[in-house]
C-alpha cells in the first residue's frame, strides 16, 4: 500500500502519465470537479496591454485545483485498500482535497499537516471529516511519519505531487484552460502555472502539449523557494536553501519530484520568480479590481503578469489562480498595507 | 436633453421597454460588457439542499451590473448632444457605470454622489475621468441638483433606473441567465434579483418573461429599504420610511421608479427582504467559501438563500451577485465580526 516514491531513470519513465490519463481523469472527475470558470478582465486586459485569461481554480470545489489530482487518484485505489483509507502530507490544499475527494468515495482520511497552517486549511480539512495530525515544521520529516502510519494501517499515501493518477488529476485544469481559450478564439501564446511541488504544472503542461502545442508553459515561484526554475535553467533537480522565507505557505516544497521535473523540463518553457511584495500587490489587486479571493500562493501567477516578469502587451496569457484559501485576518493586513503604500 | 421622468400612465405605456431592445442591447454590448460566469458551489448547493446558480456581475466591468445599462443608454444619445456630454446621480456604481461608458464613448461626464459613499466608490469613478460632485444625503436633493447642471450645459441625464435604455441594459445580465442555466440544462424555479430602483430586477424580468416564462422572479432588498416588496403587495407604489438604516450602500433608493414599478408589478413574483445581519453572513460566506468579494448591496440576494428567505430545497435558483465594490477595511470588520460569532 505504501508504494515509495519513484526515483530511478527507469522507474520515473515508467511512471510518467500519458496524455490519455488525463483525458480518463476529466470522465473521473466529471460532474464533481467544478469546471472553473476561465475570466477576463477588461481592467486588466488594459493595465497590461495585452489580453490576460484568468483560469479560476480558486473556485473549485474545496477553494483550490488539488481536489482535481485527490479525487482521480483516490478513485482508483483497488477495492480491497479502501476500508483502510488514505494518508496524506500537506501544507492544507492537498489536504483538504484529499479529505473532500476521500469523502465523496467513502474512504477514512488521516492528513499530516503543519501546526502552523492557516486556520482556514485546518478546519476546512476536519470539516470534510478527515482526522488531523499536526507536526512541526522544524523537527518532524511529514513523508517519514505519513509512511510509519500507512504502513501500520495498511492505509494508502497519496503524494501531494510525485505521483502520475495526481498529475493527470491536475492536468484536467490545463485540458479546460485548452478547451475554454479555443472556445474564445484565443491563441495562447502563454500560460503561467503557480508552482510548489510541480504538480499542477506537469499536469497542465502535458495537457498543452497534445492541446496547444505552441504555449510556452513557466512555472511561478516565491523568490527563495524557487527550485523548479533553478533546475529548469541548470537541468537537473536542485533544492532550495533552508531557512528561506515567504508568505505563500502553498508553494514551499523543497524540491521538484522525480515525475514532475521529468514532465517540465521536457514541457516547460521556464521559470519564474516573484517577490512576496509581488504577491501582496496581486492579491490586493485581485480583491480591488478582480474581485476574487486568492491565497498567497495561489496568486503568483497573476503576480509575475502584474510585476512585468513576463512581457504581457500584445501577447495572450493564461494564468492559473490556483487557490483561495486565505484567513480573513491575513488578507486585511496585507489589504491594509497596500493602502498605506497607495 | 433633459427629459422628465415618465409619471402618467399614458406616458409609461410609452416608455416602457420591449424584450427586443433587450436584444439589441446585447449587440451593442458585445465584446464591451464582460459575459459574467454563471457560477455553482458544491459547497453552497449542499448547505441549502438545492441547486444555486450565481451570475458573478460583481466580475462585470466596473465591478457591477451598472455598466450594461450606462452603456446601452449613452451610446443612443444623439450626435448634436454628445459633447455637451452626460450627468448622472448615483451612490457609486451607476457612477462608475457611467463613468466607464462615457470614457469609452468619448463623452465628458459628470456624477453627482453622496459625500459619503464608499471611498473605493469616490475613487474608481473619478478614475474613469468622470467629474464627482459630491453631495449630503441629508441636505440636498441630488436629481435636483442633476437638472440644474444638465439644464445649465445641454447634458443628458442618464437616469440610474427609471430609463428604457438603462432597464434594457441591465436585462442583458437575465438574457444570459437565460441562455446559460439552458446550456447547463438547468430550469430556473426562481430567479433572485438585488433591488435598489428595480432597474436590474425590471431588465431580467423582461428577460425571463420571453426566455424562461416558468421561473419565478423576486425581488430581495435590505429590510427598512422593502419599498418594491411593500409596493408589489400594495399594488401600488409606497416609499420607505425615512430614518431607516442599512449598510447596503447600493440599495437605499426611497420608492421603485414608474417603469420598473410597471415591468416588475406585471412580472415578477414578489418582494423579499434581508436583515444587515444576514447579508454580513452572506459576505462572510462569500469570501470563505465562494471565494468572492461581494459588496453588502450585491450580496442581498444570496442572503436571501442562505437565511432561507426562500425554500432553496430541491429547487433550482439562479441568484444574481450584483456589485463587489466595498472598501476593504469594511470588508474586514464583517469578518471580523462572523470569526468572532463562529
Amino acid at each position: 500500500m505504501t508504494s515509495s516514491p519513484v526515483s530511478t531513470p527507469d522507474d520515473i519513465a515508467t511512471a510518467l502519465p500519458a496524455f490519455a490519463e488525463i483525458e480518463a481523469a476529466a470522465k473521473r472527475l466529471h460532474g464533481l470537479a467544478v469546471r472553473t470558470p476561465l475570466l477576463e478582465s477588461p481592467a486588466l486586459n488594459d493595465r497590461v496591454g495585452g489580453r490576460v485569461l484568468l483560469k479560476a481554480e480558486t473556485l473549485q470545489r474545496t477553494g483550490s485545483f488539488k481536489f482535481r489530482g485527490a479525487y482521480n487518484r483516490i478513485s482508483q485505489i483497488p477495492d480491497a485498500a479502501r476500508a483502510a483509507g488514505v494518508v496524506a502530507f500537506s501544507s492544507g490544499n492537498h489536504a483538504q482535497g484529499v479529505a473532500a475527494a476521500a469523502a465523496l468515495l467513502g474512504l477514512p482520511a488521516t492528513i499530516i499537516m503543519p501546526a502552523d497552517a492557516p486556520a482556514m486549511k485546518l478546519a476546512n480539512t476536519r470539516a470534510y471529516g478527515a482526522e488531523v495530525i499536526p507536526y512541526e515544521r522544524s523537527s518532524t520529516s511529514r513523508e517519514a511519519l505519513a509512511v510509519e502510519i500507512a504502513e501500520r494501517r495498511g492505509a494508502t499515501i497519496v503524494r501531494p505531487f510525485d505521483d502520475a493518477g495526481v498529475i493527470a488529476g491536475q492536468g484536467t485544469c490545463g485540458l479546460e484552460i485548452a478547451d475554454q481559450a479555443a472556445a474564445l478564439d484565443a491563441q495562447l501564446d502563454a500560460l503561467l502555472v503557480c508552482c510548489g511541488g510541480g504538480g499542477l504544472t506537469a499536469g497542465c503542461a502535458l495537457a498543452m502539449a497534445e492541446r496547444s502545442p505552441n504555449t510556452a508553459v513557466y512555472t511561478v515561484e516565491p523568490e527563495g523557494f524557487d527550485d523548479t526554475r533553478r533546475s529548469l535553467v541548470g537541468g537537473e533537480r536542485v533544492s532550495n536553501t533552508e531557512g528561506g522565507k515567504s508568505f505563500c505557505d502553498a508553494l514551499l516544497s523543497p524540491t521538484p519530484g522525480h515525475l514532475t521535473f521529468a514532465i517540465n523540463q521536457r514541457h516547460a518553457a521556464g521559470g519564474l520568480a516573484v517577490s512576496d511584495a509581488e504577491v501582496a500587490e496581486a492579491m490586493a489587486y485581485a480583491y480591488r479590481t478582480l474581485k476574487l479571493v486568492i491565497e498567497p500562493g495561489g496568486a503568483v501567477a497573476l503576480a509575475a503578469v502584474l510585476a512585468g516578469r513576463i512581457e504581457a502587451r500584445g501577447k495572450t496569457i493564461a494564468v492559473v489562480l490556483s487557490g483561495g484559501n486565505v484567513d480573513p485576518q491575513a488578507y486585511a493586513e496585507i489589504l491594509a498595507r497596500e493602502s498605506d503604500a497607495a
